[in-house]
C-alpha cells in the first residue's frame, strides 16, 4: 500500500515535490490543493487540482500533507493548523524563528495526535544535518557554510522590486579563496564580504537609467551592500536562454582538530551541486514525508525536526536491507 | 553527571577513544580493561589499566563500554557476550557479516535490557549513513565510494608478513581522474583498477631480494593484484621520518536525477581528510557512546546501528539549543 500525500500550493517547491513523489514507487500524490481557482491549475501528474476548503474532505484519504507555502506568512500560520488533522511536513526556513514554530506546532501536534516535520530541505535540512553531526563528532573546531554558485530567489525579487527593472536574476557565488583556505584546516575568521560574492542580471525597461539602477542594487542594505556585487544589464531573450534554471548548491564543512595535544587536523565537508533547487528540496520533502508516515504509524507525534529522526525512517527499504546493502 | 566510559583493549583505536573522551566535557574515562598483564600498559590520561577479568565488578561504576577490539575475531565474541552486563558500542568493519553480527548482538542486548551499537566509525558508519540518507533522497543515482589517500592497515600488515620485510605502510589513493568524472555527474562504470591505486614504502633486511618482494607484492591476490601498485624502498629512518602518522579519508558521492524527463542531475558530495584515523573513528565510537547512553535512560534496548539512532542523541545539546544554534 502507497502513501498518499497532499501537497498544499503549486509553486516551484510544490513541483519539485511532485516530481519526487513521481520517483518513489511506495508513494502516491492523492490530489494538490490551493487557495486559487483550482481551474486555473495544470497539475503536471494529472492528479486533482482542488480548492483548499476541499480539504477537510481528505482527512482519512491522505497519510501526509506537504505545505509548500513561504515562510513569511504562510507556514507560520499553516502548519500548526493543519498538523491538527494531518501529518504534515514543511520547509520553513526562517532561521531565526525556528524555535518558536516549532513550539506551535509542537502543541498542536500532540493534541491532535499528528506528526509535523519541519525545516525540512537542504538548508535548514540536511546542513542543519551535517552540521550538527559534524560538530558532535569533533567537538573542538569551527563550522563554515558557504552556498553556491546558484540563484537566490529572495535577492533576485529584491531586484526586481526596483523601479524600471523588468526581470532580474541574481547569483550567490562562494568566494574559492575562503573555500580553500577552510578546506586546509587554516581555520580563518571571514567576513560576509569574504565569503560570498553576488552577481546579477537585469532586464530594464525601455529608457530608464542603468546606472541608478546598479547604484540600488549594490547599495541596498541586507541584501547587497555587505557584498561586493556585480551587475550585468541583458536582455529578455538573453534571460530566457542563459537564466531560465533554478541551479544551487553549497558546502557545509566542519574543520576539528583531535588529539591530547590537538595535533591532529580533520575536515569533514559537505557539498552539493543541485541543478534544480526546487527538485531537490522537493526529494528531501519526500524522503521526510516518508518518515512522517512511519512515525506515525508507530503512534509518535509532535514535532519534528531533522534532528529528531533516526535516518533509517527515511527509506524506503527494511532495516536488515539497509544493513546488508548500506552499512 | 558524567557518562562513565570503558574500553576494552588499548590500540590505536582505543587511544583514538581514549583522547575523544577527554575533548567531550560530559564524559570521563573510568578505566581501560586488557587481557594482557595491565601494569604492562602505560595509559596515557592516568586512569586505572585493569585486567579484563575485574570488568564484572564494573557493572554499575560504567554506563557504556567502548569495545576497542579487530572484527576477525575479537568483536564477534566480545560484542554479544559485553552486551549482556552493559551498553556496548564498538567498530564491527566486516561488512559482509554486520547482518549476522547485529542478529547476535540484538538477541542478547534485548534480553539483559541494553544497548549495542555497532559498525561505528567512518566506513562502516559516517559513510554507511551519507550514503543511506542520500539514496534515500535520490531514489535513481549512483553511489560511489573512494577510500584515501590514506595508510591501509591490512594491506600494511600482508606486505609484513612477506619474508624479507622488516615494516611497510601501504597508502590507498583514489583515481583524480574516476573522482572528477564522478563529480561531474558522468556516472561511470568503474573497475577496482579505475577506481583505486596503492602504493607501498617498505623496509627490507639487508641482503634481502627486492625484486622477488616487489613481485610478491604486486601479484598478492586480493591485496593487490587488482590494483596498480607501486613499491618504494626506504630504509628504517625515512620510514620514521615520513610515514609516522596514519591519515586517512575519502569520498562518498551520490549522483542522481530529478525532473518528470530526468532531467535535472545532483550531486551530493561527503568528504573526509583525516590526519588521524584511529583518532577520528575514536572521536565518531565517543559521540555513539553518548547516544548508547541516552537511549538506555530511555529504556531502549537491542542493537542499532548509525541508520537507527536519531543524530540529536549524538549532541550533549538539547533539542532546544540544537534547534536555536544549528538549524
Amino acid at each position: 500500500m502507497s502513501i498518499r500525500i497532499g501537497i498544499l500550493g503549486y509553486g516551484n517547491l510544490s513541483r519539485g515535490v511532485e516530481s519526487a513523489i513521481a520517483q518513489n514507487p511506495d508513494m502516491e500524490l492523492v490530489a494538490v490543493f490551493t487557495r486559487r481557482n483550482p481551474e486555473s491549475l495544470k497539475v503536471k501528474s494529472g492528479v486533482p487540482a482542488l480548492n483548499v476548503s476541499e480539504l477537510e474532505k481528505y482527512k482519512d484519504k491522505i497519510d501526509v500533507l506537504v505545505l509548500g507555502g513561504g515562510s513569511a506568512t504562510d507556514l507560520p500560520a499553516q502548519t500548526p493548523e493543519y498538523v491538527k488533522h494531518f501529518n504534515v511536513v514543511d520547509s520553513f526556513d526562517t532561521h531565526a524563528r525556528i524555535p518558536e514554530h516549532f513550539e506551535n506546532v509542537d502543541k498542536a501536534a500532540k493534541a491532535a495526535g499528528k506528526v509535523g516535520i519541519i525545516s525540512v530541505g537542504w538548508d535548514p535540512g540536511m546542513f542543519s544535518l551535517l552540521r550538527m553531526i559534524s560538530t558532535s563528532v569533533l567537538p573542538e573546531g569551527e563550522n563554515y557554510t558557504f552556498w553556491g554558485k546558484g540563484v537566490s530567489q529572495g535577492h533576485s525579487d529584491a531586484i526586481r522590486r526596483i523601479k524600471g527593472v523588468k526581470d532580474a536574476r541574481q547569483y550567490t557565488i562562494p568566494v574559492e579563496e575562503a573555500v580553500n583556505r577552510v578546506r586546509k584546516g587554516e581555520n580563518p575568521t571571514l567576513t560576509t564580504r569574504e565569503k560570498h560574492t553576488r552577481e546579477c542580471f537585469v532586464v530594464v525597461e525601455e529608457g530608464a537609467d542603468k546606472a541608478a539602477i546598479e547604484s540600488e542594487i549594490v547599495n541596498m542594505p541586507n541584501y547587497f551592500s555587505d557584498y561586493d556585487t556585480t551587475v550585468h544589464f541583458i536582455s529578455a531573450e538573453e534571460m530566457e536562454r542563459d537564466h531560465k534554471g533554478l541551479p544551487h548548491g553549497g558546502f557545509v564543512l566542519r574543520s576539528g582538530v583531535t588529539g591530547f595535544d590537538k595535533e591532529n587536523k580533520h575536515i569533514i565537508e559537505y557539498s552539493l551541486k543541485l541543478d534544480s533547487n526546487p527538485e531537490f528540496t522537493g526529494s528531501v520533502i519526500a524522503a521526510y514525508a516518508r518518515a512522517a508516515y512511519k512515525l506515525s504509524k508507530e503512534g509518535v507525534s509532535g514535532c519534528k525536526s531533522v534532528f529528531d529522526i533516526a535516518p533509517a525512517y527515511l527509506s524506503p527499504l527494511s532495516g536488515e536491507e539497509l544493513r546488508r546493502t548500506m552499512l
